[in-house]
């Protein structure tokens, strides 16, 4: 058995993402024993100027998508930044792993050498790197970063979460 | 070229520890400009119930040095948990790197379907992974979990980060 690019991206955009699920459903479950609406996270930030954790999701979601859509240079469903709630970023995630289902991995193996180009900032700039650092020092670290940004939002905002709800999700404390 | 095992994890560990401590970096001169003691963040906590920063950076060097180790079969050098300063945190990196720096590729090519057992939590438990499996799913979300939350917990001190120093390093705004 050997690596390939879609072994090594695929499942674990799949992984993280529901990960990112488990976590946010235990931040419902948080606010319903402590009685407050969820909702109040949705906006809530690290840092004034960081992005709110409606945003870290998104960008986790589509980071994991935009990812695999240029590399397999296939068409990824575009979803409208318009999530007010914690129920909507959870749909949110469920659409990009429905899709991120779809993806054979024979639409990724074997672009490691191909030039993908892709947006970076606001300004128009774009950056082109290999397949295969694009997955590992674009792709990959952009979805972790995501991730773990609302991890760190949620534990800030003192929903009980552990890192084997991360790493683990659902089958955490199995 | 295809993906193996080393190339999956070797330069990303190297590439996320040498911007970690770029951000570290960025840290020490933002408590220059600012005029406060750059070590009051080592025991900075984004709550009261996580780890503090000299621990984050600990962890996502010992993943890092103790996936390496434990894939490869090899003797990593141990560092006592003794840092009360981010000089002495940056040491750590730098001493991790010095040992990434020395292995050869080929120690964890072709250790992809061995089993690699690993401690998880603090009661003595172990887990078991295939070696592929375990640094796809364990030991680079762990890098990066610590890594990002390093950067969040620098952020929420104010100290003037973007995505590009944790994903660039050095080369960010280069």
């Amino acid at each position: 058995m050997s690596l390939t690019l879609s072994s090594a991206c695929l499942p674990v955009f799949q992984t993280m993402l529901a990960n990112l699920d488990h976590c946010l459903a235990k931040a419902e479950a948080h606010a319903a024993v402590r009685k407050f609406d969820v909702n109040v996270l949705v906006q809530a930030r690290l840092a004034p100027d960081m992005l709110p954790l409606a945003s870290q999701v998104r960008i986790a979601c589509d980071a994991a998508k935009l990812a695999v859509a240029r590399v397999g240079a296939l068409d990824a469903p575009r979803f409208a930044d318009d999530e007010t709630t914690l129920a909507q970023l959870r749909e949110r995630i469920a659409k990009t792993l429905a899709w991120l289902a779809t993806v054979p991995a024979n639409a990724l193996d074997g672009q490691e050498d191909r030039d993908i180009t892709f947006p970076v900032g606001r300004d128009g700039a774009t950056r082109t790197m290999k397949g295969e650092a694009y997955v590992k020092h674009w792709a990959l670290p952009n979805v972790y970063f995501h991730v773990t940004t609302t991890y760190a939002l949620l534990r800030h905002n003192g929903v009980d979460l552990g890192k084997a709800d991360y790493l683990l999700g659902a089958q955490a404390g199995a």
